[in-house]
């Protein structure tokens, strides 16, 4: 988190804005499909429920400018967008903890626009060891520091138990992996430039459900 | 997210320290289970690796406070922490969807503290309809209209393709319910009083993936 932050360079995009471009990609491809060739940001902000002056800014993080009365070539829109976020390049990752939530991603990211390709999963069960979940490897898991230092994989995702993450987070790290998808509950403690993205399904019921609790008290 | 600001009932919790509760309560019922029965904020802190001041306030909005050289009794905060988020009680859910990422949410809530209960998930594959994912029934999605009103469900997760995220939501709304836990890129465009929790797999990976990105050109 800290190495975005510290980052001059690229345009330092804000979180919310980061989690909305895939919401614009989406709905810009859709407008491609459909032959449309330009498109203003009250059109956009319209369809996504934003603003406009948002749309421009969360767009401008891309270094696209919309041009006075035509607006954004969309085309060129999403092509933007994809390279920004690093889409348009196979990301590779490897899975660990091939449970129920890891092999729901396996099976998810086939049919579904990820950003990202998980090549190989770990896992320790000696019954999940030589499966295959949607197309994908479950190897085990001790093979992982030969694969990763030979397959050059920086991105892992953790579906791991929680009592385990911290310990496997940090052999991750020895692999040579520089950025984790914590789907665990565990505070991963790593060296300050390993990105972390925190996503803790708990954690969002919790949002849910206190929310919902408050709107019936009210 | 309108009536989370407007309700000034209780404690008023910011998105940041809501998500971080459930952190808190699986590391407490750790504890509680080692037979620990005071823990300071501190420790607290340490272990979960966030500022012992954070810990305090965050754990201030469930309305308990520790006392000087003790600490809070683990099993009462546990107590008020399940309570405050409404783990405590059987938040019935539907899944609309029965696809990759809602059997993978099925099967997951099985084995992990969500915090709610999936009772029935309804999907228009007719393959699908009649199968069990997880002990969780996969009914028609017609049924779900009668079915809403009789069992007086609130809470719905939305794991349907994006193209029908918007026609099923409001389907949703029209049929009772008040919390949409929404998994598809769609921005719902739904009445103010209706809870929305976004959680877009692709959006999490495009933080992850861009800060990634800005790591290495750094």
């Amino acid at each position: 988190m800290i190495a975005v932050r510290r980052n001059k360079i690229s345009g330092q995009a804000s979180e919310p804005t980061l989690r909305r471009l895939p919401g614009y990609l989406f709905y810009l491809k859709k407008m491609r499909e459909e032959g449309m060739l330009n498109i203003s940001a009250p059109t956009i902000g319209k369809e996504l429920k934003c603003d406009p002056t948002q749309v421009v800014k969360d767009l401008s993080v891309t270094g696209i400018k919309g041009k006075p009365k035509v607006g954004y070539n969309v085309y060129e829109l999403c092509q933007v967008i994809e390279n920004y976020l690093g889409f348009n390049k196979p990301n590779e990752a490897f899975l660990i903890g091939a449970g129920n939530l890891g092999s729901a991603l396996m099976a998810y990211q086939e049919s579904q626009t990820l950003g990202l390709k998980i090549i190989a999963a770990f896992d320790v069960d000696k019954d999940k060891v030589g499966t295959q979940i949607g197309g994908i490897h479950v190897l085990e898991y001790g093979k992982i520091f030969s694969l990763a230092d030979r397959l050059k994989v920086k991105i892992a995702i953790l579906t791991t138990p929680n009592n385990v993450a911290q310990w496997v987070a940090e052999e991750l790290v020895d692999c040579g992996i520089k950025a984790i998808w914590n789907f665990t509950l565990t505070n991963l403690d790593l060296p300050g430039e390993i990105i972390i993205e925190n996503t803790s399904m708990s954690a969002f019921a919790a949002v849910l459900l206190r929310r919902l609790n408050d709107s019936i008290i009210k």
